[in-house]
């Protein structure tokens, strides 16, 4: 990689998102400081060498990243650029339409702020969680305001790089509708298949296979934080279940009626399931082959 | 182990399934018959030194394991029990009352077939998929009938322990409630997670990450198998569908209401997902502890 223009950046928020970055920025040699209202968190991410606490006075960052809740994110924006933290900001929230009107509302200079999500995370929350590689291979949308300038997105897309994910730059609705698919509404639907197990039915449980293993891993997200992230991305998180309640009430009735009308629509859903499976796997091993002839390259 | 009473078994239909459990026991020196209807799947099999093809008039078999299609099993247990293939026969299908009620209607002889189901699969087929290992520490279950001989149950239970599974006798109407939760109704779920995908939206497969590809790992299944699967535990998944669906649907409602209510309700559903994942993880730590203390005892 040629030589950095980020040379300093701060992150404010030292869960399990904060700190994978910090870690990530530290391993190429990029000054990092750190800030959490938990002096635990903070302390914990210190000792794992993610960086420095954030001193009164300290130089101002090329960037700023915000990884706290999204609610908090507005407020948090607003503040930073009143002290002038930092030349640029981002954000790491999984939804973007939301964060942005809050940061609209909140009167904040749209100018230096690129909202950002990176496409990677941990089922396990906290500083301790964090992992340099967490973003490797994984992508990492950038969504721009009209207002944000190009060098913003540039010094952010530096980050990102840094950090070994590959930048994509899309609206901040498209990328709330494409995340409701990808991510949000899957991680309601996991849980609602989780739920099932809620009552401990022993007989069930001594039945567990790997297929319900892996189909109920991200069911074991924080409530409160998931709650914040589909409030933010409500209307296309409905309207992603509505398909899917669409699909499994045809299959039920299916399952419920005559043979010959079962057998089609559940071949018919099974057969889209296929389908949509190898679109899945096919974009995943996209992203693992740029990301080989990146490393290649480097 | 202590010296097998089982010395030879016979393996109808060298699928994944039959293979993998061939392989099981010709690692522990077991001699092993092999048939299929598909002859380059038949030699497949014995290439990978699965078994000889079973020769006419080859001595019976302590064992005969029926690994087809769960439609066709009747009419193979029948065909074998009038040729004598074995002593004891056994079949891998993933529902059982079906099965049984099929292969009484069929007049097969009770008193010697013991149905059975090993909770583990690959959601790859065919026998070049086939793994020696493939069962070891996964629960295996035993549904006897009323007529089944505890004799019988004693030998398939041995064929169980040599592929390294613990066998689990319970009920076939019991087995077919919960295999719908714990297995069938998940691949319904699975598939329409991922039919999502099937139009092969770009923005959204650019940003697909690890919790996707988890969820619908399963959904890759074949149609034609899984047809037939759930046509047999029909009304056992066509309730877990509806209890999902319920769950959805509430989700989605919520996401569309007020602000409070949507808090509760998702906080709720989130909730429940968070302790039915605990126990499906403590499940499946509890057989890979029991495995692992087998495995030392040994």
């Amino acid at each position: 990689m040629k030589s950095l223009r980020i040379r300093r950046v701060t992150v404010i928020g030292t869960g399990v998102i904060g700190t994978s970055i910090a870690l990530g920025l530290r391993r190429a040699g990029v000054h990092v400081a750190l800030a959490d209202r938990d002096t635990a968190s903070l302390a914990q991410a210190q000792l794992m060498g993610a960086g420095v606490a954030l001193a009164p006075g300290a130089p101002a960052a090329d960037v700023v990243v915000i990884a706290t809740p999204p609610s908090t994110i507005a407020a948090v924006l607003r503040d930073a650029q009143a002290r002038g933290l930092g030349a640029v900001y981002t954000d790491v929230a999984s939804t973007k339409g939301g964060v942005l009107a809050d940061v609209e509302r909140a009167g904040c200079d749209l100018t230096t702020f690129v909202p950002g999500h990176p496409m990677a995370g941990r089922e396990i929350s906290g500083p301790a969680a964090g992992r340099a590689e967490l973003f490797e291979g994984r992508p990492w949308a950038l969504c721009p305001h009209p207002d944000t300038t190009p060098e913003a997105v540039r010094l952010v897309a530096e980050l990102v790089a840094v950090c070994g994910a590959e930048s994509t730059v899309l609206a901040p609705d498209a990328h709330d509708r494409a995340v409701a698919a990808t991510s949000h509404a899957p991680h309601v639907i996991s849980a609602a298949l989780a739920a099932r197990f809620a009552g401990a039915d022993q007989t069930a449980l001594s039945l567990v296979g790997t297929g319900l293993r892996d189909t109920t891993r991200i069911a074991n997200g924080a409530p409160g934080l998931w709650v914040d992230i589909l409030d933010q991305n409500a209307e296309s998180v409905a309207d992603v279940l509505d398909a899917v309640v669409r699909d499994l009430t045809r299959a039920a009735s299916a399952l419920r009626g005559g043979k010959g009308a079962r057998h089609d629509a559940l071949a018919d859903l099974l057969t889209r399931g296929n389908i949509g499976r190898e679109h899945i796997v096919g974009a995943s091993r996209r992203a693992e082959t740029e990301e080989r002839t990146l490393t290649a390259a480097a």
